[in-house]
C-alpha cells in the first residue's frame, strides 16, 4: 500500500524551545558540531488504493487545516513513497 | 549551511495510539480514505561547515542513542539536504 509522508516543522522565524533544549543538551554531552536542532512532526498516511490527485489534495488540506497549526508551524514537505509532491 | 534530517517513527509492530486517534478523528470528519496514520518525529540538524563522514557517524549515533527510544522507535531515515544517507 502506498505511503504518503507529511512533514510539519515549527516556522523558521519562531523559537523552537524543544529544539533549543536539545541543542544545549547535545553540546553538554560533547556533541557540539551542531549549530542548531529543530524538532517537528512526521505523519505517515497509508492509503488503500491508488494515490490520485484527489487523495493528494485531501492530504494537503488535512495537513494544512488539521495536522499543523499554521500560526506556528509550516507543512514543509509532502511525499509519496519517497517522491516529493 | 547544510541540514541533516533525521526521521524517527514508532516501530511498525507496535500500536501508535496517537496515530490511531488521528486516524479515527479524520474518519469522523469525513476523511476516510486513509487506512492508517502513524506519527513520528523529524529532527533538523544545522551543521556549521561540511558534512563529513565523521559528522554523519555522530548524527547516526545521536539518533540511535539519544533522539530515539530503540525499544519503541526506529530511526527510519537520515538525509543530507534531501539526499538519503
Amino acid at each position: 500500500m502506498p505511503t504518503i509522508v507529511v512533514d510539519v516543522m515549527p516556522k523558521a522565524e519562531l523559537l523552537d524551545p524543544q529544539g533549543k533544549a536539545t541543542t544545549g543538551a547535545l553540546a553538554r554531552l560533547g556533541h557540539d558540531k551542531f549549530e542548531n536542532v529543530r524538532i517537528g512532526k512526521r505523519f505517515e498516511f497509508t492509503v488503500d488504493g491508488e494515490v490520485t490527485d484527489a487523495v493528494l489534495a485531501e492530504v494537503r488540506q488535512v495537513a494544512d487545516e488539521i495536522l499543523s497549526n499554521s500560526v506556528i508551524e509550516d507543512v514543509v514537505a509532502i511525499s509519496v513513497d519517497g517522491e516529493a509532491r
